[in-house]
C-alpha cells in the first residue's frame, strides 16, 4: 500500500462523506472486505477524488449522475450526502436527475428522485 | 409548459396506471420533484404514449420488456398494473419475460417473474 | 441436442430472418462457434420464438426495443430485417424507437434510428 | 421438453445450489412461472452448466463476476451459495469482487461485498 | 408541438453543438426520423438543456460522464464538441473520464479516452 | 505515484498482453491520456492483477466474461490476446461465451463470438 496516497484518500473521503460515515465503514472492516476498503480509500478517494483538476462540487455532481445510471441506490445515498457536503443544492440535484432522465431514461430519474426524497426526509427529521 | 400536451398526457397516464395511482403520485409532489412529475406527464405520457402509432397494449408490452432489462422493479410494478389495464394477459406477460431471459439473460427474467408474482399475489388478495 | 426442437427452431429462424441470412450464418460455422449456433437455433428460436403465446410480429417488436437498449447494432440489423418480414411497418419501428428514447434515454434512440436508416437505405438500393 | 436434458440440468442445479434450495424453488412453481423454471433447468443448468468444458468451480467464479455486473442481488446470493458448494473460497470471492471493481466500477464491487457479507453472516449464524 | 419550446431548444442545440452540426442533422430529416428530431429538439434541448438551474458547462460535463457510461460513441463525439464549445477544457475532460473509470470501470474510461483522442486529432488537423 | 506498484503493474501488464502491445500503448501516451495509462498500470495491473489470490488464467477468464457483458469490443480483443497468453484455450473461450449468453443474453454472446473469430483469424494469418 502507498501510505501517503491512502492518508490523502482517507482525508478526502472523510471531508466528503463525513467522519461518522467513514468511521462506521472502517469499523465494519474484516478480513473479507479489508482489500475493498483499502482499494476505495487509496484509489477512488486518493488517486481520483484527490486530484486537483476538478472542484469537489463538480465531482459530486458527476457522481450523482453516474451512480443513478449505474443503478446503485446504496451508493447513491452516500453520494447524496457527499453532494450536500460539497455544496450541491437540492435544486441542482433536481436538475441533474432531470438530465439523467433525458439521457438514461425516465425510470432512472424516477428511482433517483425517490431515493433522494427518502434521504432528504431522513436528514430533515433529525 | 405545453398545457394541452400536459392534459393529454395526464389523461393517458390515468387511463393506463389508474386514477388512484396517478393521484397518489401527484399528491406527493413537492418543490423538489415537481419538475420530474411535469416531465413524466407531458413528455413520456403526452408526447410518447399519446402518439397514435401503436396501440396502448403494444406500448405496455414493450415497457414490460424494456423495464425488466433496465432493472427498475418499482417502475416494473407500475407498468405491470398498466399492462393488465391495457389488456395484456398474465400468459402474455409470461411470454414477454421468457423472451427477456433469452435476450437479456436468465437473471433479468428471474427477477421479472418474481416481481410479477408478488404483484399478482397482492392484487389477487384484494 | 433435442433434434425436434432444433428443427423447429431452424424453421422459425429462417421464416423470420430469411433463408439467405440463416444459411450464410450456418455456412460460417466452425468448431469454435458451432455450440453457439446450436444454442441459438434450439433455445432462442426453438424454445422461445417457437412458443405460441405471442405472434411473431409482437416478438419482433419486443426485440427491436430490447436490442436497442442492449446496444448491439449487429443484432439490431438482423432483427430489423426480421421485423419487416414479420409485418412490422417502418412507421411502427419509428414509434418503438421513440418509446426506447423515453425509457432508456435519447442516445439509445439516436443510435437505433441511425442503424435503421442505414439498413433501410441498403435494402431500398437493391 | 427434452426430458434427458431436463433431468441432467436438475441434477446439476441441485448439486450446485443444494437440494433444499432447488426443491423450494420447484414447490413455488405455478402456471405463471412453470415455463421459466423449465427453461432455467433445461437450458441454463442442462445445456450450459451441464457442458464438460469447464469445471463447476470455474463456472461459479464466472457467475459471481457476471451477476455482480448485471446488478441482480437475489441471483447473486444463490450463486454465492453455489460458489461455496463448488469449492470457491471466501478469499477467492474477495479477489473476484475486487476485479469486478476494477472493470465495472467501485459501486458494483461495494454492492457485491455487502451482499456477500450479509450472506456469510446468515450462514455462519446457523 | 410546442413551437416556443421547440424554438428555444433549437437555439440551445445550435449554441452547444454548432450551427453546422445541427443544420446537417436537420437536412437529413425524413418521414422516418422527423419525430425523433422533433423530440430531441423540443424535449432534450428545450425542456432539459433549456432550464436555467445549471450552467451549460456543467450540463456538458454531466453528459460526457453519462454518455461514456451509456457506451454511445457517436453521441459522445457530438457532446465532446459541445463540451469544448461550452468551455470545458481538455484537462477537465481527462478528469471526467478518469472518474468514469473509477465508478464505471476501466474499459469505459479506455473507450472514452480513445474516442476523445481521435476527435481532438481531427479538429486539430483542420 | 507509487513507483513500486507501477513497476509491478507494468511487468504484469507486459506478461499478459505482450511487450509489443504494451509498448505500443505507452508510445501513444501524451499529456491528455497519461493519467489514464498511469492509472491502468498502477491500479488495474498492479493493485488488482498483481494480487496473488487468483491465477492469471482465472483472471483472464473472468475478464472475458465481464468485458463481453460490458460491451467493449476493443478491450475484449486485448483480453482475448491476454487470455491466450495466460493459457486459456479456444475451447474454454467458447464455454465462457456460451455462459455469457445464458446470463447476459444471446446478443452479448453473438458479439463476443464474432469478435473472437475475427481475432483468431488475424493471428492465424500471421
Amino acid at each position: 500500500m502507498d501510505k501517503a496516497m491512502y492518508d490523502k484518500g482517507l482525508a478526502t473521503r472523510k471531508k466528503v462523506l463525513g467522519n461518522e460515515y467513514v468511521e462506521n465503514a472502517l469499523r465494519n472492516v474484516d478480513d473479507f472486505n479489508r482489500p475493498l476498503q483499502d482499494y476505495l480509500t487509496e484509489f477512488c478517494w486518493g488517486a481520483v477524488w484527490g486530484r486537483e483538476g476538478l472542484p469537489l462540487k463538480t465531482r459530486s455532481m458527476l457522481n450523482l449522475a453516474m451512480i443513478s445510471i449505474l443503478n446503485r441506490p446504496h451508493e447513491l445515498r452516500a453520494h447524496l450526502r457527499g453532494a450536500l457536503n460539497n455544496g450541491v443544492t437540492r435544486a441542482e440535484i433536481c436538475e441533474i436527475f432531470l438530465q439523467v432522465g433525458c439521457y438514461a431514461g425516465a425510470p432512472a430519474a424516477v428511482d433517483a428522485f425517490r431515493v433522494a426524497r427518502e434521504f432528504f426526509k431522513e436528514i430533515d427529521a433529525k
